[in-house]
């Protein structure tokens, strides 16, 4: 039962177009559904993340408007800005710190993966792709919660990418790696669209 | 019920460090977590993507001396390649026509869809973020199939991208953008790390 209902739920999510505007999420449930979204795994424990939840009506306006319009964008509930942070080596001494004080990582190997990181994250387009890649699993993971609170989503990858920066206050270290929609679901929204035969995706080694 | 057995997962998943080494994935298995991941969302639907699930002997030892030697590598029944492909726009009419055939896609939608790909990932930095991006999304959507299924994960970043590229066959428009070791999990494997106050990471708008 546990097994077929998360099974199920991915074998049926769709990114959902048509949401119903006049549904609203509390600022309670926004916090859930992030709280649920930094389980996420991300390199080192760096949780280079950052989650702007835009669901005030002027704010969700001026995101349309750097989405190309998009009125998935106003009509859900709340459209997350997931932004990615370029990793910080001397952050990972703060967010690993609870873990040493708890027992279970030994101070030295902390130590060690601060430097892993720093020596890691020295090449610029390393430290983006780990900022693309942590926004995306942490944006995966708000995904699936959602869905998993009777909610649908859309992601959404196309829009100013520098006009959400300046308009939404990014720091010169944060990436908008994607925006996802959540709310309730319309009628008439897409099944799931057909995905490529394994034949051309999969390759046993 | 469905409800809280994924919210459930999505909050006890933790990147396990031990695998029961002789634990062995059928093909068929691994094919069906493959098939799972692939479920992910993809900008436009490009399912730019591609899995290269290394669960033979040699192969996974080879590809844990790309890794730093990392055991688990070698330990877990199989260790997936990630690779995000940079998107190619006109693969999209093959991905875009079954839907189209279909009867929900109207063909010059489709063809705006290819138009919007062209320009959008014309910028090379643009394109090479997508197949981070996408190849992310399909990670943690696979990573949610094999903890739905009673295994466990462990996402990886640190191993030499180069190395493998050239040891695995990825295609000069192919970036590895993780592994994902997947198996049976032995006792002893760390509780989850702390996560973040939500203070520090959600920001509402």
């Amino acid at each position: 039962m546990t097994i077929n209902s998360t099974i199920a739920l991915i074998e049926q999510r769709v990114s959902a177009n048509l949401f119903e505007d006049s549904h609203i999420l509390t600022d309670a449930e926004i916090a859930e559904l992030t709280r649920l979204a930094t389980r996420a795994p991300s390199a080192y424990n760096l949780q280079n993340w950052r989650f702007i939840a835009v669901r005030a009506p002027e704010a969700k306006a001026r995101l349309r408007r750097l989405a190309h319009g998009q009125a998935k964008v106003q009509a859900a509930a709340v459209t997350f800005i997931i932004c990615g942070v370029l990793p910080d080596h001397a952050s990972l001494a703060a967010r690993l710190h609870p873990f040493v004080e708890a027992g279970f990582m030994p101070s030295d190997m902390a130590s060690g993966w601060q430097e892993g990181a720093r020596v890691q994250y020295d090449d610029p387009q390393t430290a983006r792709d780990e900022a693309v890649r942590s926004a995306a699993l942490g944006a995966a993971t708000l995904i699936f919660a959602a869905e998993a609170l009777g909610l649908v989503s859309c992601p959404i990858g196309g829009f100013d990418t520098d006009g959400v920066s300046r308009e939404f206050g990014l720091g010169p270290n944060e990436v908008p790696v994607m925006l996802v929609a959540i709310g309730r679901s319309l009628p008439g929204n897409w099944p799931q669209k057909p995905r490529r035969p394994l034949t051309e995706v999969l390759e046993l080694s």
